[in-house]
Parts: C-alpha cells; sequence; structure tokens
C-alpha cells in the first residue's frame, strides 16, 4: 500500500468542483480522493474519469448507491436503474468500492423527510427488500468488477436513510456474498457507540469486507439539520486512536477517507479544511495503523 | 395483573405538580403512574407516598438513577451516595422498578454538554466503570427490595448521557445479576431501530428481565434540543404494533408507561395529553397485547 492513505472525499469540501477537490488533494500531498456522483455529473463521467487519472490519483470509493427499501414496482425499478448506474460510473472511475446507502423506511427515504404517521413502518421488511435488491444487484456489480458496500449508518438515520445501523446487520446480511462482491464501511461517525465495534471490525477483517475505513467526529449540540452534525477528527467524543488501532489490527491497508458535512466547514476554504484534515490525521489516526 | 396497565410518566405532562399528575391520571381512568425525582422532591418523599397511596395508584416506576460513568473518586462517591438516595424513594413510593440512565463520557454526562475534544473518550472503560457501580450498588438495592433497571438510550444520546445503548448490552451487564436485581427498560423511543430488538425482547422475557414496557415515538425533524424530539404514539416511525406483540409474546403483564418530551405536548393542557395517550394506546397498542 502506498505511503499516503488518507483520502478526499468530496463531500468534505462541498463547494470545491472535481477538478478543484482533485487539484486541491494533489497540492496537499494526497493521493486519493473518494467521490460523490453529484461531482461526477457535472462534469461528465468522462472528464471526471479524466480528471482523477490525469492527476494520478486513486478513487478510494464512490457514493453512492443504495436506497433500495421502495415497496412498490415503480420505487424498485427506479432503484435498480440508479444503481446500476452507479455500478457503471464506479468502474469507470476506477473504483471497485461502491458505498451504498440502503434508504429508510419507504415513505420516508428523503433527506429530513416528513414524518409519516400513516406510512409504511414495517422496518424488518424494509431490510428484507434491501436484501432483495442487492441480490439483484451482485451479478451485474461483479460483471463490472464492482463491490456494494453496505454502510452501516447512526441509528439517528434509521427512520428515513437506512434500514441498516450496524456492523453487525450488514455483515450479517453479507454472509450470502462472496466478499469480493459485498463489504461493509467503517465509518467512524455512524458505529463509534456501538458496544461491539471491536468485535464487529474483527469479523469484517476476518472476512475480508471491509472495503472503506471513513472518519468524521460526532460533536454536539446536534446542527439543526442532524446530517450536518459532523466535526473534524478530534473535535467531538470520539476515540480514534482506539477504533483506528482495532482497525489496523485487522490488516486492513486502504485508504482512509475524510468525509465531513458540516456548514462551518463547507464555509471554510478548502485549502484550510485539506490542511486540519491532514493535521488531526497526523496526531489521531495514523500513529495508530 | 389489573385491567388497565397504561401508566403515566410524570414527564409527560411537564408542567403538573405531583399532585395534579396523580389527579389527572386518575381522573382519566388510569391506575398507574411513573414517577420523576424532582416532582417527588417538590413536595417531599413522605408527601408524594401518601398523595399516590390516597389515589390508590400503583408507582410503574421510579425515574430515575444513574449518571455513574464518572472517572474521578468525588464524582464516584457522589454518584453512589445520589443512588443509594434514589433506591430508597423508590422503596418509599411503593415500586420496585428504579430506571437507571448511566450517563455519557465523563466530561459530558450533562444534558446538552460540549463537545469534549480533550477529555476523556475511552467509552469501553466507561462501561467498565457503570458496571463496577451497578455491582457496588447491588447489595444496597437488595436490601430496599428495588431493582435496577438498566436503560439503553438511543445512540445519539451514547456521548452525552448514556454508554448503554442496546438491549443486548444491557442484558450482557445485567447477566451477572440476579433478575431480581438487575432488569432493563424496553423503551420504544430508544430501541425501535436496532435489527436485533425481537431476539432481544425475548431474551430479556425468558430471563425476567423486562421491567418497563416505555412508549413514545420518534419523530423527524429533531428537534433543536434532540432530547425533546418525541411524539405521542402514533406520530412518528415506530411500528407499536410490532413491538408490542414482541413483548407481550415474553408474557410481560405490567405496566405501560407514555414517557414523551417534547415542547409542544408540554405546552398542550395535561388534560387533553392524556386523551391523546388513551387514544393512540387504544389503538396501537392495547390490541397487540
Amino acid at each position: 500500500m502506498s505511503a499516503n492513505r488518507l483520502s478526499l472525499n468530496t463531500a468534505t469540501t462541498k463547494y470545491w468542483t472535481l477538478a478543484e477537490a482533485v487539484a486541491g488533494a494533489k497540492a496537499a500531498g494526497l493521493e486519493a480522493v473518494g467521490l460523490w456522483r453529484d461531482r461526477v455529473a457535472e462534469v461528465g463521467l468522462e472528464e471526471a474519469a479524466r480528471i482523477v487519472s490525469e492527476a494520478g490519483l486513486r478513487v478510494s470509493s464512490l457514493c453512492r448507491g443504495g436506497f433500495l427499501s421502495a415497496a412498490d414496482e415503480a420505487g424498485i425499478a427506479a432503484a435498480l436503474e440508479d444503481n446500476r448506474a452507479a455500478i457503471r460510473e464506479a468502474n469507470a472511475l476506477g473504483t471497485r468500492e461502491l458505498v451504498m446507502v440502503v434508504g429508510g423506511l419507504p415513505a420516508a427515504s428523503e433527506p429530513s423527510g416528513p414524518a409519516i404517521p400513516d406510512g409504511d413502518k414495517d422496518i424488518v421488511a424494509a431490510r428484507q427488500r434491501v436484501h432483495d435488491r442487492i441480490a439483484e444487484l451482485v451479478p451485474y456489480a461483479r460483471e463490472h468488477d464492482v463491490r456494494l458496500v453496505l454502510e452501516p449508518l447512526h441509528p439517528i438515520f434509521a427512520g428515513d436513510r437506512a434500514v441498516l445501523s450496524t456492523l453487525e446487520q450488514c455483515l450479517d446480511m453479507a454472509a450470502e456474498f462472496d466478499a469480493r462482491d459485498v463489504g461493509v464501511v467503517v465509518d467512524t461517525y455512524h458505529v463509534w457507540w456501538d458496544p461491539k465495534l471491536r468485535e464487529m471490525i474483527a469479523r469484517a477483517g476476518a472476512e475480508g469486507r471491509i472495503a472503506s475505513y471513513q472518519i468524521c467526529d460526532w460533536i454536539l449540540p446536534l446542527a439543526p439539520d442532524a446530517l450536518l452534525s459532523r466535526g473534524h477528527v478530534g473535535d467531538g467524543y470520539i476515540d480514534f486512536p482506539t477504533i483506528t488501532a482495532w482497525v489496523a489490527e485487522t490488516g486492513y491497508d486502504g485508504d482512509i477517507e475524510v468525509e465531513i458535512f458540516n456548514a462551518d466547514i463547507w464555509g471554510t476554504p478548502g485549502e484550510q479544511t485539506v490542511e486540519t484534515m491532514k493535521e488531526r490525521y497526523a496526531s489521531l489516526v495514523e500513529p495508530y495503523l
């Protein structure tokens, strides 16, 4: 593995275009970027692939596929089509890792969706639909040399964004698939509170399923939009040395992405954000790898 | 068990005094109340016990003991003293069930505490301290015929309020103690998202540890103070018929408390809040018992 495993996820520098993010990462000495599909779509897939490739950077992951919990036929068809597109994009961009945010309860799968007093609240059935869609997508992903990477989201998002909430649950869902086809993300923001975290990181590593280690901090109070409550590594409650050591113990040697949604950080010049990322990584993460 | 298992937790009608809450519950035909210690303290323990007893109501639980995660000697001593007082109060009020909110990371155990960039972030050690304090309190609780009831809090509160986040974790911690001494709460708000919920409710029931079934709903968007984001049963994302059936399958026949923190509901006349509670209970909970 390369010397510098720190990767800039484009969500962290929201107001940078893809070209700016790639240039900013390269200028800061990084060797990898994690891409969001909206940034890719802005310039078009071919141009995006060219920008990254000419800069000589790795693409550590593509965010995101998912939103697979629809119960109606049209919703299911649309989700499958969108995810097949995401699979093709991952392949074209040169990454095997397509991060899947699997969707919440079906009437509420959009960010900040309304309460659903009369909606479908059967979370057990929603999880089963996610499983079934993953099973349908695996052959297509394999054809394109792409892995579907299940991301457990913090239970704060179980209603509206992801009915997968723990690493254990993702690993159980992944178990019937080959580790080349279905992996998991370890994102500190989502899993730091989990009493079985050490055990499940070890299991994920032993199964060869850790597709990405993502880092950002849990800060309080929550932002008015809970989605934007993430902080720089070290600014909140998460014990990065410990969790990083658990990940390292598995032998994981892939990239480590910083993915932060935070209006204040977005309002900071991208160069400064990347410098802060590097400093925190150097003090709280890298020594424990 | 009595015909009416619905219990009014005094947190739901925040602006009612203890006497008003007891009178309001009784007038609405309820047979039980769950008490918070602040409401009890306002009138004094003896008077509180007299008010409830003269009304002929059961006390379904006392909220709350806990905040046991301190790492310093003075903090540990203060927590033990406060919890011994809570144990005596539960006994005097005629309930066996003392609900324990165990505390978050030590520098941040107060509600809406600040971020702790330089604080103690070792959540594994914090959980061990909680375990050790519980072990110290059990003999005292037993002497007073009181059960320490571990409450898993939604992971949104793992940083600042409770390092116990899942029923499984609470049951694992309880395992070395007799079920008469250490129980668990099943509070829908905190556990509805848990992929192992059915399994862990069944385990809790089989072990005789379900001390309280508490109901309120998960609503979005979150309130500015996340603590106050609870809604009436039926107003949010939670599948009450299903979870209630899982609880009923265990044979649990105790009271079912409604405990809601919500500024809008607190601003509603208590009588109306109790009526809404009753309606939602009758339609979404009672038929599944």
